[in-house]
């Protein structure tokens, strides 16, 4: 079998102790869909027997009806969103929690996060006996805490993850307890809440604030919770040497803005990007555009260091959603209009900063600087809220291989020819820094992962092998 | 048959003499979609059939397939957008553009607007022996159309028109013309464009951007025009006398920003709104806060009047759309918690403007103004972009009975008490004139229809009679 | 618009005064599926308002749910089936009962049978102003009805019937009042029934069996029943003289064998046209097999008359359906396999005689001939029960044109080379009489209308015009 | 995770080296259909990768599409049909042919029949770290060659196939070989067929009818066909010993009368079991009456032994289908009419010979010889051609706990008042072997596995003991 997606971001989200354990999970996944919209999955349990419901497509559409909550019994649960890929690799077996049932009882686990020895583990395990039932590297974890000869459960959970590299930030559902775990870099979040009497872990602040939950704590990088009835105890498995390196693209693009990360809130870091790329900025500016709905934080952080008008100089057409999926020659042609319109009298004659928070490929990018040419803008200048984007991620997010990256294709001096603009400016990566509170990049360890900016890299991708067997499965 | 949405706001689009006419049709409505989110309809012709796609649902969901323009042949085509109403009442009948066998040939037609004496209309026309076939008042028009002696079809539209009342702006199509009409007070938006050889109508401009067609002028109040091979032929079949009276709410909150109507920027009229209440601003603000997104424009026109920060203090979740549809008690008692969160670090301390264009009912509002109150707001002082909606619309504006208002159950003193802020204002009718152009309101023949916030009406509706026969269908 | 399926088999249905009104309409209608399964609809009334269900598929699929029966309020109610036709045609418009608001109040209407004057009908009622809405011959009654200027509602029904011509069994909802009508040719059936207080109408006595009914007798051609709270009122509005002329072909296909019509036990029928083909029988028979399941009843018949054994030559695959729409050419070549299989013990060496009730195209039957002679047969005869079918029918029932009829292209003489087979035989005329109870076939004036096997229509059937609109419709 | 259908009755198909290998599945599983409805899967090669497609549903309806064979490349193919069991149970992960990827490449499995030792085997290899993933007893054997110590895929899956008792009859597909596999008492069938270069392995030859395909021979009990590009191998890795016992309910209920099985025709045997009946009969009997369809072959064989009329006295709706799945109380009631509508003429007055092939529960024979009292029936005599059914199926066929079975629960004397008719009778043990061709059962070591009938089981099934985890999935 294939892992057909090696990498994907997603989001976790675990609850215990409260008769709301499925409802809150639903909302917690609600709140942290925009970690991934592909499919989502729920598993509950009353200490004895397991619930489970997996679905393509939204939270929202999925997980809400009463039916679907009250299927789902019990007092604990953990829950799973995936990023949205191609619809011709729908495959129910892929969606998260896994469930296993094991020697020790039953066993849930959801996974964000990318193993960068997934495929060496894997080969290993099929060759011992191990059936596979996913293409996703998540898998293998399952299997060595199943095989594993440690005597009790937990001790089987440390030993299958002292075998894997990469990273994880992970929640477990047993009968009777509810685990979260982060890998020893701590490339990827995972908070601690509490509700009244309940636990919860989830990826991010923001599930708190839904079901009215109080952020306890971050979970720390190579620290495992193990919240039972009798409370919750923490462990660091995996000792304590190794400096975290989370990853900094959370806080430029990934997370919802009012979501906190490490004790800093994301909206505050986005508009100090924002200013930073004020502080730099060396040509006259008269308003400030940003691309909705990403590039506003920063926007309004630059427009405001600037001292600069912020208007909304692109319209969104709010209608787009899961459309136009077949388009015609005839639609396809117009592209960025279908989502998008010019604000005319706020561009035209104007000198126009479009702000925006990255690029990956620029496709859009360029149809959107063409549509503000035509309504009338004097001058383009294109500013980009972090530095140039040239590594692929191999640490949970989905990217287009680096040679699609705009900025391993063009130099910074084409870019204005490229996108047809008077100028383009990126963050520095020291800038990048300071707005995440830092006083510039550390060097030769970096406070972050910032692997995607520099190509730098905390723990070396495995070199891929091909698949023992490949496998095509047609939706249904 | 009950007339079971006697006033509703739409879309129409029209489009003629073009290879791409379906296309047109299809991306102009998209385009058009927030006028309308019920229903979809596009009738084309190639000058001897037509063809006709009638869908629930959006446009982007339900017209997007090549395979439906390719069904949609000919080079003239209109097309309608309906308002959303409560699911129950789908029923295909009732979706426009309505399309009807002439002695004179084929007839298809979309109105956007309400007749105000639709009743009294359908009982004559039944009592002749007129079979209705949907609950809509335009159905009368078309009956009309069918029944009248005049001699060409033109003079049966012109004679059908005398005798409604009302707000209508309408598509027409025949087999060799595409015609549009607005009602002698013009209550309701119609435009003209042109792109290349073909000629388009339609509700808003915003609907020209996406085709690429440029403007060419408003269809004015009374104003009807044939549009043929030979090119476009004005007429004012109702004689010249009234004045206008344009729905000044179009401006407030029903156009897309980007469009133009009448010459004026519907973005910039919006701005002016904020500004003029920045002008009777009497309190100390620390930050404006939009409800996020109605209340954007008027927030920075707000914002840069006052010289305050403007900082997105409430974060919109994406995912909603047409979720939770069947919520739980747990989901429901959450309220507003699923669209937005409060984003606490621009808010915690702050003397809060909280900028929306309307109010309704204010159940929601008052839920907004809490969780910002919860997120540590020190003050909260409501905005609001127009003045207290005090009576229901007769004009083709879907609103709640009068008595559902917030501003006919409260008044301006209870109302901060209702919603727990420090202040609560309006802005006066007069400046909301000014926002749009004029020095003031004219009295006693205001420029603008304005009933809603001053319950004088152009146009007295029809007192309501009870339906010959009430039928009930239940939708597949 | 045009009529674009202008006769059509179908069912209806009626009852009135039973707490059960929509259940045992959807009971009926289940039971009357053999004629008609592209789309059912129910219209009920409790006396004031009406209650109405459309919907495409079968009745037990479509009106299953109690939330359905729950909708169809009231105490009286009518339902009709209609025939599958080409899916792209799919428009609910076309489905029936059609309902109006008429200045008497509402009425419904359910056709079974096909007018012969509907396009001259329905041109003039559009040169008066009358919108059609559907392509059906039906809604013309509707229209004359509106229009009539009778005084009392049964006026204006009796003055709409009597300037239409052609086959029509129809069932009538008033707020207060069941009706039921037959032309006066009495071309197509409908029965009166009981059940307790209540009173049926329904096109077979079948429809009675799964409510429990009683029959109480056939309404006779050219009469009306009105079925109030004051009980049944017959009348003859369309005067007495015209001898009836009832399809013969009900008996040999269309009907259900275990309905009675005319007093007449359906299966019997059959049985004695199977008789008829043995005593004609010239060749050695071994082994009666029958086309099933069409050909069953007679295929008894005629091996009893003969005396020789009966047997399941063929074996159906009963899970066919609505399947393999979509045939790749790999399954489109083996055509009749996917359906049938050849019983090869009982076929093997032997003189076998295939039976089945007719032959439209012949298509099937040779498939089903060669998989027969593939399995062993030694000689195989074709019998069928009723006589050569050469002529379109005008009158109701769905036919291919005659020129694509096996009997208008090849003579009985090519038919044994044609099918492969030893010999052919049809059912004689007389013998077809006889077996319906007749002494023979009268004439010049039959007892029945036998068009298709004669040529000689009962009515001449209008020469076909242009429709004045063609309108084509993109199902959802 | 529980095994919530321990047994089930099912098909399977596999075709080896043609083009059409998946057309060819599609279609031997379609003509497999009766054997099992809820759900298929069909998995094929390339030689080198693997394509796959599970659907719920009729093959008919989710295999028809050119599109589905097109997804399913290459000359291999390996399918199966799986039983109906409720739809709450609706679980993508337990539809075949299961799929795993070994160190020795890829393999599928589909199988027939049921393990009698699946919940000991499925505690030991979860015990030693192997991850189920459906709850299927199949899974195990997946399992057992995955862990085996066997040299090559033969050894391991001969070793795997040692370790399970019960019932089998597999197809398995590797990359390069398509293997089919029964178990040593050969419960379950499997034949071999050839078509022009292509092998095909299938439960019953209806299956190669439907392709063209010719039968070679059954496969035996505890024979292993291996066939590779080289052509068949065939071995005994079970060795010789035990005498077969084939499942004598097959030749009564199971398999379709098309079919040949041992190299008897199953119609032949049904019609001698109607024969056996008649030889016993010591009633004066007017009309043999079939329970549709499936008392229809015993009936002929009993109709024409006795010299008695054979007549269809039960009409069936042929429009049931999957409908009526929600009930009302209105329609529940009606029970068996929704199906059937006794044939009066037939019935009337006569000494009726109810014969059907069993008797499970009674429940819709009751109802069905009440409906024929109510025709006027003036002696009903049931007659069944098998013996009772005393006992539940360890071997594949899914059947209600013993004590809900008729004949457990009412002595043949306490029938006649149960069913309120004149007589019943069954089939002896005895006339049911001669009806298959031997002179009477042997003891203590009878030719067929009869313990439906006898309650003597070939091999005992396991005790149950409770799994080790319970997971209750909603379906989507």
């Amino acid at each position: 079998m294939t892992i057909d997606k090696p990498r994907e971001e997603c989001a976790v989200f675990g609850v215990f102790n409260t008769q709301d354990a499925a409802a809150h999970c639903v909302l917690g996944l609600h709140a942290l869909q925009h970690r991934g919209q592909e499919a989502s999955g729920i598993v509950s349990t009353d200490g004895k027997d397991f619930f489970q419901r997996l679905a393509f497509g939204r939270v929202g559409d999925q997980f809400n009806k009463g039916s679907v909550i009250d299927h789902l019994v019990g007092t604990a649960a953990i829950g799973h969103n995936r990023y949205s890929t191609s619809g011709s690799k729908q495959n129910y077996a892929n969606i998260q929690p896994l469930i296993a049932e094991l020697e020790t009882g039953g066993l849930a686990l959801a996974h964000n996060g990318n193993l960068t020895n997934a495929r060496e583990l894997r080969t290993k395990l099929v060759r011992r006996g191990c059936l596979f039932r996913t293409s996703m590297d998540t898998e293998a974890v399952i299997h060595l805490i199943a095989v594993s000869e440690g005597e009790t459960l937990h001790d089987k959970i440390v030993d299958a993850l002292s075998r894997v590299e990469g990273a994880y930030s992970m929640v477990l559902l047993t009968e009777d307890a509810l685990i979260g775990v982060r890998d020893p870099l701590g490339v990827r979040p995972l908070v601690l809440g509490q509700l009244e009497g309940s636990w919860i872990l989830a990826s991010e602040t923001c599930a708190f604030d839904i079901i009215g939950a109080e952020f306890v704590r971050d979970i720390e990088p190579g620290e495992m919770v193990t919240i039972t009835a009798d409370g919750v105890q923490s462990s660091r498995p995996f000792g304590n040497s190794q400096p975290s390196r989370f990853c900094i693209f959370e806080y430029v693009y990934f997370s919802r803005p009012d979501s906190f990360i490490q004790g800093r809130h994301v909206y505050d870091t986005r508009k100090r990007m924002g200013e930073e790329l004020a502080y730099a900025e060396t040509h006259d500016i008269d308003v400030v555009v940003p691309v909705p709905d990403s590039g506003v934080p920063a926007s309004l952080g630059y427009a405001q260091a600037l001292g600069c008008p912020f208007e909304l100089g692109i319209i969104r057409n709010h209608y787009v959603g899961r459309t136009f999926i077949e388009p015609t020659d005839e639609i396809r042609h117009l592209g960025v209009k279908l989502k998008h319109n010019a604000n005319r009298t706020v561009l035209k004659g104007k000198k126009v900063a479009l702000v925006d928070d990255s690029i990956v490929r620029g496709t859009t990018l360029r149809k959107v600087a063409s549509m503000i040419r035509d309504a009338g803008a004097k001058e383009i200048h294109i500013r980009i809220s972090c530095p140039q984007w040239i590594a692929t991620c191999h640490y949970g997010v989905d990217t287009p291989k680096s040679s699609e990256l705009i900025a391993t294709t063009h130099t910074l001096e084409q870019m204005p020819e490229h996108f047809n603009v008077e100028s383009v400016q990126y963050l520095g990566i020291d800038a990048l820094y300071r707005a995440v509170g830092e006083t510039g990049r550390s060097a030769p360890s970096p406070q972050y992962c910032d692997a995607c900016f520099t190509g730098e890299y905390p723990v070396q991708p495995e070199e891929t092998d091909d698949p023992i067997v490949q496998v095509h499965t047609l939706s249904a």
